[in-house]
């Protein structure tokens, strides 16, 4: 599921994977269809054909997907593509999904993203694998910009808290920014507009309730 | 070079690798970059380009590559093809790879898979990735067919014996098979006739340098 979010937020179409499994030689066979059953009904819901991979023996339970999609070239939607003055959507709510459990059912955004790089310019976009102030901290670096992000406006969950959507990992709902006037055809769309894309290179801010402005680091989730 | 030797035995040229690592804390970063600069080396060698993949943590130094090729699908060769009376062919000597080390740096035909799926009509192939027995043994699995390979015509390095060509991995050559008239073409291109192709399913025969024919087991190394 991951992966094809990846794919998603690219404006592409998932595909064909790969799956490479390493497991203990004690490994319950039962609990290794399992897995792959769980993977095909994923893969089956987004029309991903698994098509290969290996399988090894391995001290630990490793598990790789490679999965490649299909993009129009004219909609492929990249990091760093982001402009001053850009409007920054996030596409759901957002936190506490490590609490919830519902990092366990992720629900990669194929359709919507689709229906973006379809009907608006989108000049950036990514998927929130890490938090938001570390993923949106990507499109900052590779576009070279920043961002003032608006606290009241940023969607969370009931269970949620600011700090939980801004450095929790594993939301999968899609961050994306475009220009104003396409931003302005958005309104309807059930999508949340949560800041603006801003000159400063790199630097994330956040609008706090009381009006103050104040700079936040673009981290997250560290997998080291 | 493992996942390009895969792709020439299907009759395709490899393109793009995604490389996924695993690495403990404490792996030494110049070990990582040496690991990659290895990886960039041998893809320079077949045109393949290196282009994405991702880095965790892990416990155990953990290396996954997905590779996807490119194939006319005229050109595309299986394992299930093979035809009684098919004669097998093997593109260079076998044998001795784990003493000699030669698995350390293992030669992909691309080269000599292009060549013979240009020339001439292939009707299965394998790379010999887990010795001679075994992947010829999934040749006649998946065609149902059986064979009976002639002791005295496999080609042997100077330091190996029968059993390290019939039984030991990692050698890389091409296994392949194909219709009397067409290997008669094939005679002095510098490949091995070294069988033949017959109706008893997934039954393999050896034909001893005394006359004797021996039932020999397809099985190679286990991975598990």
């Amino acid at each position: 599921a991951c992966n094809i979010s990846d794919i998603a937020a690219m404006g592409g179409i998932p595909k064909f994977a790969v799956v490479s499994i390493g497991l203990p030689s004690k490994t319950n066979v039962t609990w290794a269809k399992d897995l792959y059953r769980g993977m095909e009904a994923v893969c089956r819901k987004f029309g991903v054909a698994i098509v290969g991979g290996d399988t090894v023996k391995s001290e630990k339970i490793v598990i790789n997907v490679a999965l490649t999609g299909e993009a129009d070239a004219k909609q492929v939607v990249l990091r760093s593509g982001a402009k001053p003055g850009d409007i920054i959507f996030v596409t759901g709510k957002l936190g506490h999904s490590l609490k919830s459990g519902r990092h366990l059912k992720p629900n990669p955004r194929v359709k919507e993203a689709q229906y973006l790089v379809k009907n608006f310019k989108i000049n950036s976009m990514i998927d929130v694998s890490d938090g938001l102030a570390a993923d949106l901290g990507h499109i900052l670096e590779k576009s070279n910009v920043g961002a003032i992000l608006d606290a009241d406006a940023i969607p969370l969950y009931p269970d949620a808290k600011l700090d939980n959507a801004l450095y929790d990992g594993e939301d999968y709902e899609l961050v994306f920014t475009l220009g104003e006037k396409e931003a302005k055809r958005l309104v309807s769309s059930g999508f949340y507009p949560i800041g603006i894309i801003i000159k400063a290179p790199r630097s994330l801010f956040l609008c706090k309730p009381d009006g103050r402005i104040v700079k936040i680091k673009p981290k997250g989730y560290q997998h080291f």
